[in-house]
């Protein structure tokens, strides 16, 4: 995580990625509703070696990027080990850190649930375009999700005498519960939301003269506010929280 | 381009994908801007046989995505023929279009002026991000001005009678002035300046009272709105002419 410079760590450069990650969300949904559904893109290809044009693309796109322990390979097998060096250092987290991941339930997610939500269903021929956008949507969502990781490590360290009676008896509801704040999880879902349609307005010069801010028709929007305060509410808060269970879990390992 | 449609063009499409553009190419600057300057991805590196890290990784990435006429690869040397087969036909553009490229100054221009005035001085050590969000930077400033080549067709189509006789006499200037709108470029800069206004704030739930749309200090902003006025004034407008006039020098061929 950029924020969390070398062996630092704390709530608040934590907090500050997952608000920022959040803008390139919403960056990432609306550059792909450019294009249509695009169906075929996601069936068996025989170009590709009977694999779906996405899947052969991400294989290829994640060959050597993975060196931070919020950015997690949907397809880990055979990656090369990375070609640029990096002054990242993983030590602020547990070691079994690289052992978490969510990437299977997030990609079974993207493409069965949010994709339909807020792309246009039809077939514009651009196949290559919109599996690199797909990528790029997929890869921050896991990003974003990931993070659970360095939020668990602060929570714990926060309060090691509150967490490790739990972990010590395998107690997921329990340790669920106790990262569950509903009224902070209302806000960001908020945020999410405000953040479409800020972000998904048509700006143009004329319409300057007494709008407020943010409280354009969503009609207008390049993606439906309503489609982000659901993929947080429905799915990037519940993985992010499995994904600092299972980190937890592992913390005394 | 995705809204031209197979062999039908037409001004209205073609504005509505430069003005879609705008917005990509804010929110590549924004995510480029998370990261400081990071001067050693742009330095010799030995890892990538004495490139440097990010012409190593434009050379990687942009291998075998190149099929329309305004996605203009910056290594062309060397590219494999495409994988993913493309239902976008170029029958709309003269056949000399693929010869007409302003890459080499979109590259100058990016890395020695761009750059310095977006990101912030230093070193944050995720080389491999940076040079990746560079490269989207790239494309997609170079997509936006490579577009200029359906403009100058639906331009010469709506009026031959104009441009061929300046064409014949390969009058570069004259061709210039025809394309040249100044108030039509004025208001291609401000909205790109409201658009980084716009996009760039940071949305909160609290800051909704009173507050008029596109008003925020640009302080506050995550790239400087200048900076997208500055783009668009000094180096987009200008290259997109010029691709222009290139294009129409060929279009008698």
């Amino acid at each position: 995580m950029d924020a969390a410079g070398g062996e630092q760590l704390s709530l608040a450069a934590v907090r500050d990625a997952l608000v920022r990650l959040e803008d390139s969300v919403v960056f990432a949904l609306i550059e792909r509703a450019k294009h249509r559904r695009n169906a075929p893109a996601y069936a068996p290809a025989a170009a590709a070696g009977g694999r779906s044009l996405v899947e052969f693309f991400v294989r290829e796109a994640e060959t050597g990027h993975y060196q931070k322990p919020e950015d997690v390979p949907f397809f880990p097998q055979d990656l090369p080990s990375p070609l640029f060096p990096s002054k990242y250092s993983a030590k602020v987290l547990h070691p079994s850190a690289s052992l978490v991941t969510v990437n299977d339930a997030i990609w079974k997610m993207y493409f069965n649930e949010l994709l339909p939500l807020f792309t246009v269903d039809g077939d514009d021929g651009s196949y290559a375009e919109t599996v690199a956008l797909d990528f790029v949507c997929l890869q921050v969502i896991s990003r974003r999700i990931h993070i659970g990781k360095y939020v668990a490590e602060v929570k714990f360290k926060d309060a090691p005498q509150d967490y490790s009676p739990l972990i010590q008896a395998k107690d997921s509801n329990s340790l669920m519960n106790l990262l569950t704040f509903k009224a902070v999880e209302e806000k960001v879902k908020k945020r999410a939301e405000k953040k479409a349609r800020t972000f998904g307005q048509n700006v143009t010069l004329e319409d300057t003269a007494g709008k407020q801010e943010g409280t354009a028709g969503d009609s207008g929007c390049k993606v439906d506010p309503k489609v982000l305060s659901k993929l947080y509410d429905q799915w990037v808060m519940p993985l992010t929280k499995d994904v600092e269970v299972e980190y937890l879990l592992r913390r005394l390992e």
